[in-house]
């Protein structure tokens, strides 16, 4: 069984906005066995939008409509489907009742284009939307005597991602074989792809009957594993036996192997030790901190810290000498360093880091005009001994900031192992 | 004329990777009068690739293919597209000895495979990819009696966008009526979008010849002007008259009328008046100080701060009586206010910026605890006068502190005004 995906919708033409319910769509469909084979986007144009449609209906089993059932005059996936089907619409009397009951109680007349919302597919299923006006259709037919699955769901992602979950994929579950999906995920950082690849395909190419997808961005590496059985311990046992050889093979370069964040493993390994954190940050100004505080309940583990963005600064919160400063520049070994344990010092923290670098892409000035961009310096107190680590990180401003804030990361996580 | 852009790669057609080309694509040839009416995503299967470059040769005039011009056995672009078009593909001799002395270079024997990428339409021209292996390919040809122009972009964004522009775009342009576009973009923040369009729209709607697109998110709203006319001159000036229009209804709801950022205008407006801003922030843990610091030069006015995450580290870094926060919460008006003056003061700054809140998804404790989620105070001080801006904020941890850090923004440059 292959699916196709038709988004409805002139914005999707523009360069402004893009389709993003196919994605969550096609994790859905993949989970019951079926691979998309074809997507496409076309916009609010009855002539389009039905040739469309009869060519997904001619080349698809599963055939996925998003969007274009609102009540504008632009809301043609209704009639489409139906000219591309060769079949009609007919009112719901419910549904219609319902709408003019909303109007009714706005004390509002309903436009009589609102009435299009009521109409169904001949011989489709309503699927009630609980988050919009809009149900979404499911026909399960013949065409030239094969057989096809037709299914209109509305555009807007809060409305589509209910209605799939709750009353699509089951509906489509029973009427394909029975699978049952083991799923694990591997996160690692600072690692390259192709080191991660070189490494890890021996082994998991040795298990053909598990899906292996390799991404990377954002300074990691992400191996995600899925395997279908006829049972979930069939399927478990196998995503279990992979996952482990490769975290035998990666070691601890593995940060999370249940889809923990980097920052939730650090907070999660400060808690378990009864340890707090505080921050010095010069160059990623913040960055570091941020990521710490997006996580709920960060707030038992990290205490803050300051954004040592001047040099001043880093004098006023951290009790870096100035003359330090002055003399070997704030990028500098030594002044990581001092920041380092001068934020632990002066908050009461377990450990403090610090960050301090040249983003770019203007270079340092003073002692740091000759040093190149991209050089940090990252810091780890911890009372009793201070590391530091220097980076020659490559890439704009953004890069470095972050791959910064990440090496950061992964210095305590390291030091909490 | 209508285009239709095929993006090929079955990667496209899992859940974890999206076909983005199309986006830039679809603003260089809406710059040329052309628009996009369909967009197809397919994977790296002969029959399905060639019966969907068959279709979008029978449906648009201009047919874009990203992908595909590898030399692994998954490439079919060049064969598919040749067999919906009923030609054949030869081997252009210098590509295919570029090739080979490339390999030689390496000492290599090149994979029979990679002689593919030299494979040409017949009647198609080549176009250079300096940035890989792969070039693109040009055929501008007639399909029963109807002209078509068939283009070919290898996938790499780094490789496609440069193609498009330098080698595409004029030759498509050479090929269409001319045309002379102005644009310009107007920014606002924290107003809804319908709003923008209620007061705006009366004025717009009186230009048909501009073409206006209102982009909401990220706690922003941007108006889009694009006009098309036989000289430039002509453009430009319908554009600037509706948007002064525009402007004189917004009047300083706009922050920006030439593409610069919230952040930019703020740091601008700073350095203009000679001014420098430091900052502490409690539930937007840094968010501030990171997108302040995220901009190039961003030092010269952006001191740094304290995150003063921890109730304890809003007395050690900005010198709130311990006694107040314990009294009346971390989350009050008193605290934000003693924050900014705090921050002003041991920084040396001429402005001082706080903001404390619950962000959730757990409300607060001690005096905190019957404060709502969402509830956030934001404080300017510099040194005469310091304002409190009270704030419920809407949805979830990540809205309340990134409209938080925006409010910031916002109360700054309304200050700086």
């Amino acid at each position: 069984m292959i699916a196709e995906i038709i988004a409805a919708g002139s914005e999707m033409l523009t360069p402004f906005r893009q389709d993003t319910n196919s994605l969550y769509l096609t994790a859905g469909l993949n989970d019951l066995g079926v691979q998309v084979a074809f997507k496409t986007i076309v916009g609010d144009n009855f002539d389009h939008l039905t040739g469309a449609a009869r060519i997904a209906i001619s080349r698809a089993d599963i055939v996925i409509f998003s969007g274009g059932l609102g009540p504008t005059e632009d809301d043609l996936t209704r009639e489409a489907a139906a000219a591309a089907l060769g079949i009609e619409v007919h009112p719901d009397p419910a549904i219609l009742t319902a709408l003019y009951k909303r109007f009714a109680a706005r004390q509002m007349i309903m436009p009589p284009n609102n009435a299009k919302q009521a109409d169904v597919l001949d011989g489709a299923t309503l699927l009630e939307n609980k988050h919009g006006s809009a149900p979404g259709q499911y026909l399960d037919t013949t065409v030239d005597s094969h057989r096809k699955i037709i299914i209109l769901l509305p555009g807007p992602p809060k409305e589509l991602k209910p209605l799939f979950l709750e009353q699509v994929k089951p509906r489509l579950a029973a009427s394909l074989p029975p699978r049952h999906l083991a799923r694990r995920q591997l996160r690692m950082s600072l690692i390259p792809e192709s080191q991660v690849d070189a490494r890890t395909s021996p082994i998991y190419k040795k298990f053909p009957d598990v899906e292996t997808t390799i991404l990377a961005g954002h300074a990691e590496i992400q191996l995600h594993f899925v395997c279908a059985k006829p049972t979930l311990e069939e399927a478990q046992a196998r995503v279990d036996e992979l996952s482990e050889k490769i975290e035998a093979e990666m070691e601890d370069a593995i940060f999370s192997s249940n889809g923990d964040s980097l920052e939730e493993v650090v907070l999660l390994n400060l808690g378990i030790r009864h340890l707090t954190l505080a921050s010095a940050e010069s160059c990623t100004g913040g960055l570091l901190a941020q990521r710490l505080t997006a996580i709920p309940g960060s707030s038992r583990y990290f205490l803050g810290g300051a954004v040592v963005y001047s040099d001043a600064l880093k004098t006023t919160f951290a009790d870096v000498p100035a003359t330090m400063v002055n003399n070997l520049g704030p990028v500098s070994l030594e002044v990581a360093h001092a920041l380092a344990e001068g934020i632990r010092a002066r908050t009461g923290a377990s450990l403090g880091i610090a960050i301090t670098g040249i983003a770019g892409p203007t270079p340092g000035t003073g002692p740091d005009a000759a040093k190149p961009i991209g050089l940090v310096y990252i810091a780890l107190a911890d009372g009793n001994q201070t590391q530091v680590k220097e980076l020659q990180i490559t890439g704009d401003r953004e890069r470095v900031r972050y791959w910064s804030s990440q090496h950061a990361l992964e210095l305590i996580r390291h030091h909490l192992l």
